[in-house]
């Protein structure tokens, strides 16, 4: 062992004794005769000092032919500081060093290691294990680590079994883009990388595994958003023999355990739960943010029919009320229309209304609008006096869509959305399909093997559009952290499902023809739910971005560029895999 | 909920309650007036029971119309049982249905889901979803769970860091065949994935991680031997500022974590240690099984030069000491002799010699070997009256290695293999090098990271064969469950082993450049272990094969044969990779 102790223990009860640590130099302040180091390892950061009369001349020397990021030991007396430093915990103490070895010297690094580093994005990609050394990132990491292993208690807890589902698997043409890899053994085969262990999972409830997790890396070849990576972590889960109503609760639990564990955040109420139609009504998104209200306000009523022609024109007018804002300056609300007319949100305009102090009201259309019209407004959204109410008007979907971006911009404007709050809420009966313009039919919004509502079966022939699913996602923080659905487990409702789809007979068997005939053989009723893993995580965090809590992030090309990868293969490998190259002349 | 209890969980304790249960009909006795239908869920076996007069004939008929892997729900009350079965939990009660819901049909299944079932392999694996209710398979699905929490549980007790490597990464031709990606984004380039994650775990070092594992999936493309998978699972492990002690320390206290928790097995001592070359010398193998002993014998001094050719030949005359063997039969002996000339063994011939009760000796070799003669070798072989010597002679490495087969199936002939013994050993000291016959030159006998011993390091420019590594296995009852080495943390080191190893200093850049560049950036001392997880799990479950252990394994061409994988891509879809399909004309 190269230490006695790690750089994050010594304290004053190790005053008097002759430790070892070893770490990297991470400050050095040079005094001419004294000399600090501060060590630092996973643990913490010691301070070592040198001080002439107090330690030989070569200590000194040694002590001052450091460098940044020099890894090195320490062999010394613990003794008190005289000046301490109460922010942390080895800050009553340092250790004069009596034996200073270096175990491996450092270039100078490209970008400091502090915790806030000088680096830009690319460049600590690029140098990402000098990256990992700093304090933050270590950190959101270590709590990945936590909620891994209290994810894996948990679910141990509750009779839960994790089974390990296969990598190389089939490529299902439908839906996203398979990542694929040729079978050198099979010539002209190839494997696919899984999107997700659904038809595992599903299988496994047949063989009567009952609880089933798996936490899985997945893999889809999709164009790269920002926050978007190409292999990403699911906690992945079903039960057998349950309704919609023991899924909820039982992954209620799992969240509730993890942010008690790992964040010290106790949920004393049952999560709220509300119907997607409502959600869309309310907020614009099936993820809503309800860390704060500002909640959509229909001005249909009282705004149509006064001959401005925008809104005549419009299937809905909606509204937001932003408290105490009606002081926003002409430059601001400018401002605001501006944001909400960018290509991203594409609103063509904004109106506004102040509710003023003495009871007036000012709004950018007042030549349509009277007085009193405007007060109806008010009263329909609930603004008192010195209040902003902010409208959008339009196309339903596209009006509720813009204003739901433009709700949660005014929440980041006006300081609603603390990271360190936490509101999740659970969105129930989404739609089982939805309709795709470019192919011109129906898609599962789910997956295929969601379950419609027994209510709602008779539409599917009608109006398909109206079914609803067995199906939920748990929101938090605006944030979409997992989605699951009651499943399909009769063999018959599954042909219907692929057919209305538009599967033929062929497509279904080739696909999912082993699914199907599980299905012949006793499939119990069962359902279940995924968890994006790195975004609960990054939600736990506080954070938004996923990117920081994954250790080796690829950046938005799909590219490693620490590890220079992907890269070319050679002849003879492409060879062995019966495979050729055929790239497109641009 | 579908059920009030699982089918494991009804006792005395629930007689004369109403209660639901939910599962598979596992048999069905129709008595005529009397039937009764066990019903299996992951949890056990309740018998229900339905008898004129005490049911409705509605129930009766309902129960008649079971059929086997039929998924029902059954209500009724909890009764004693009349004929008790003392072998399961459930064996004093059974339930009278008052309700009987056929939740789904089951065709008659291809084989029977018994204990011991009819089906063949290649049965098994095609309806792999049958295979997996069959409880045998059950349990070691359980226990492989088991070892899964109880590692994570372990780690996280003494402040390791589970840590997530890429999937994603890029291919290094060296070594075994990587599976390769290719990437849509980045045409003409390949992702592959990951053998293991060796420099990443090396590159969390350098980040001062400190205390690294992660259980993960790896890939090799190699041709599959049985037992072997294309993609198997790794418990990968890694420690900064570490020396060789502190990892075995280390890790031996997750093996001995595991078998306590896991099977209730206590090690109480140590786990023996011995060198490579004294596992070599003493049982031809790196991963000796020492459940039992029949130690290799040295027999060149007494059976070298008295004339017979094939020994006076031979760099190495080796004999075992199978005891209390002396009665074996000419037709036993000539069937052990066919056995060590398979191809698999290579044995030229072996020669016996049996030391009678009386006191004499019998050979196949007595027309140059005098009584005398053999007495010397029984001397040197510790053998007693009643003992068989075998003897095999030959080349040094080729005697040992098959000696080792030899003493292996003798272990297994007289039944000292017991699978539920379990024999730990650390082997230590292994080569850092091994020669190559075909490409001429030295390879790293475990990988190219690995240190040389300080005190060999001069052997390295005259006699590198002969140079000893910082690396270990742990060997348990014949099979290697994980092994590692203290790694290389110096780039000039590094530089040299790539240089020895016949890498050109752009082959070295372009393949490991990231991790020589790290190495430049302060790199601790570091090194680690991996272990096997199917097999470690496989040998915690008193089993040779993995393939059991895992729930949906390929078979031995690589192929699922449950979901028909690899399979053909559609034109779009290699368009779109920029890759064609080039098969070999045969």
């Amino acid at each position: 062992m190269y230490r006695s102790h790690t750089c994050g223990e010594l304290n004053d009860s190790h005053i008097g004794q002759t430790v070892t640590i070893a770490g990297w130099t991470q400050t050095i302040r040079d005094k001419g005769n004294i000399i600090w180091v501060d060590v630092r390892d996973r643990y913490g950061i010691t301070q070592v000092v040198g001080e002439s009369g107090r330690v030989s001349e070569d200590i000194l020397n040694s002590l001052k032919g450091l460098g940044r990021e020099f890894v090195i030991q320490i062999k010394g007396e613990v003794v008190e500081r005289h000046s301490k430093n109460p922010d942390i915990p080895t800050g009553n103490i340092e250790i004069v060093a009596s034996e200073v070895t270096v175990l491996n010297k450092s270039e100078v690094p490209p970008f400091t290691i502090e915790d806030n580093t000088d680096g830009g994005e690319e460049l600590r990609l690029q140098y990402r294990y000098l990256d990992l050394r700093r304090k933050p990132v270590q950190d959101k990491l270590r709590l990945r680590h936590k909620v891994s292993v209290e994810t894996h208690k948990y679910f141990d807890s509750i009779d839960f079994m994790e089974v390990e589902t296969p990598y190389l698997i089939k490529s299902t043409p439908e839906g996203a883009r398979d990542f694929v890899v040729p079978s050198r053994m099979n010539p002209g085969e190839f494997y696919a990388l899984p999107q997700s262990p659904q038809t595992f999972k599903q299988l496994l409830m047949v063989s009567g595994y009952d609880r089933y997790y798996q936490i899985v890396k997945c893999f889809r070849d999709e164009d790269l958003r920002a926050d978007r990576q190409p292999e990403f972590t699911q906690i992945d889960c079903e039960m057998a023999f349950v309704d919609q109503e023991d899924i909820l609760n039982t992954f209620e639990g799992l969240v509730k355990h993890l942010f008690k564990e790992c964040r010290g955040v106790d949920f004393l109420e049952d999560f709220p739960r509300i119907t997607y139609s409502e959600a869309m009504e309310r907020f614009g998104s099936d993820k809503p943010d309800v860390r704060f209200e500002m909640e959509f306000v229909n001005l249909n009523d009282v705004a149509k029919g006064k001959g401005f022609g925008v809104f005549d024109n419009s299937e809905l007018v909606l509204a937001i009320n932003a408290k105490q804002c009606a002081g926003y300056t002409r430059k601001q609300l400018d401002k605001l229309v501006d944001w909400v007319k960018r290509p991203q949100i594409g609103a063509l305009g904004m109106i506004y209304c102040k509710c003023n102090e003495d009871g007036t009201f000012k709004s950018s259309v007042d030549k349509f609008f009277s007085q009193e019209d405007l007060a109806q407004w008010a009263e329909a959204a609930g603004a008192e006096k010195d209040d902003l109410l902010l409208v959008l008007s339009g196309e339903t979907d596209k009006v509720r869509s813009q204003m739901n971006e433009l709700r949660l911009h005014m929440g980041d404007e006006l300081g609603l959305r603390n990271p360190n709050e936490f509101a999740p809420l659970w969105v129930v009966d989404f739609p089982l399909l939805e309709w795709d313009e470019e192919t011109e039919r129906y898609h599962a919004m789910h997956h295929p093997f969601t379950s419609p509502k027994a209510e709602d079966f008779d539409l599917i022939k009608t109006d398909p559009g109206k079914v609803r699913a067995n199906a939920y996602d748990l929101a938090m923080n605006g944030v979409e952290l997992g989605g699951g659905s009651i499943r399909i487990h009769d063999k018959d409702l599954q042909a219907r499902m692929f057919e209305l789809l538009g599967f033929s007979d062929e497509e279904a068997e080739k696909q999912f023809g082993f699914l199907m005939n599980a299905f012949e053989y006793g499939a119990p009723p069962h359902g279940g739910i995924a968890f994006g893993f790195d975004r609960l995580v990054a939600t736990m965090g506080g954070s938004e971005s996923i990117r920081d809590y994954i250790a080796f992030p690829k950046n938005n090309s799909g590219r490693d560029v620490m590890i220079d990868s992907p890269a070319t293969l050679n002849e003879k490998q492409l060879a062995e895999l019966s495979i050729k190259t055929a790239i497109k002349q641009d």
